[in-house]
């Protein structure tokens, strides 16, 4: 059977995958990942065809280096009032983010790309609408005191898996994507690929 | 601040409060639910009013004996051509059952109750549709023995949170309430009880 690479060093992407029974070997694509965005928004490109070249790119690059290998590739972006959002460097950063996005909606966009050869075989992309209820200066402060520096690794400063399902007061869009991978129909592009029995 | 009691003996239920940062305690709902589903089918009960008469059961039950705390009930129903599917006790009749849902869509219903002093004081029901790949006989057989008896505790015999998601060809619909428990939605309510802070 093809091997499986994990194009990416997210936790919670290996996670999903190991949890659902899949064997795979991890290898982060090393990427200057803010230079893309600003070269694609500059060229005016889609939000949605942002998270897609960024997933593909990291696809790629490991692709061309483990030509014989399925190589998964992802990527999310937040996107709010119509601007793509950065991941926030520090606390103080992820209050005031958090601070904007409350009682307002903003979108997740995720993207994956399984490459083989070089070349991209198969694609997702998706989004979701997540509406933050409208908590307290309390509440934050107490939600940023248990969550630490963790709540830093995820763009929208929270883990739906976590204390972070109590920021939202209304979610529609598909879970797995939200945490950063379309799970079902990633299985599903394994099975097609011959990575996974059917 | 009132207190919760969850009235329900499913570890993922009250995995998934915890996870969310929410403190309780749990008092499970001594209840006949194939008696009580029986007499409901009987008097032609809509599937979803099955599911909420559980619930709702389950959260009044124990109410009675804890009438000053908030008591969560819930109950999930799998509904496959028009039928309501009980849980299987044996792995056989597992095998049995995934092999009659391969290929096929099947319905997940979810109910939640919370109590008060003896009366329901919020309610929420929901349902999502499940459609499952057309799995190979021997794909099925990997699957019953890596699982084993662990997959009886879920009435589809699966668990979506891990080797359970290489079942689905497709998902529609809120991925806590197909876990059994609608989480978002149960804690807006905890929230406008004052069981949790705002």
């Amino acid at each position: 059977m093809t091997s499986l690479v994990l194009a990416s060093a997210s936790a919670v992407r290996a996670r999903l995958l190991a949890a659902a029974g899949v064997a795979f070997d991890v290898i982060p694509a090393h990427l200057d990942e803010d230079a893309v965005k600003e070269a694609l928004l500059a060229q005016n490109t889609p939000m949605r065809g942002v998270a897609d070249a960024l997933a593909e790119l990291k696809a790629l690059r490991v692709s061309r280096s483990h030509p014989e290998a399925l190589v998964l590739g992802a990527d999310q972006v937040l996107v709010f009032e119509k601007e793509l959002v950065s991941k926030s460097p520090t606390v103080s950063e992820a209050r005031a983010l958090l601070t904007r996005l409350r009682g307002r909606k903003h979108e997740l966009i995720g993207a994956a790309v399984l490459a083989k050869d070089g070349a991209a075989v198969w694609r997702h992309v998706d989004s979701a609408t997540l509406t933050m209820q409208d908590f307290s200066n309390a509440f934050l402060d107490d939600y940023l005191a248990q969550e630490g520096e963790a709540l830093l690794g995820s763009v929208g400063c929270y883990h739906l898996e976590g204390r972070g399902a109590q920021l939202f007061a209304h979610i529609a869009g598909d879970y797995f994507s939200i945490l950063g991978l379309p799970l079902i129909q990633v299985l599903g592009a394994l099975r097609d690929q011959g990575v996974l029995a059917s």
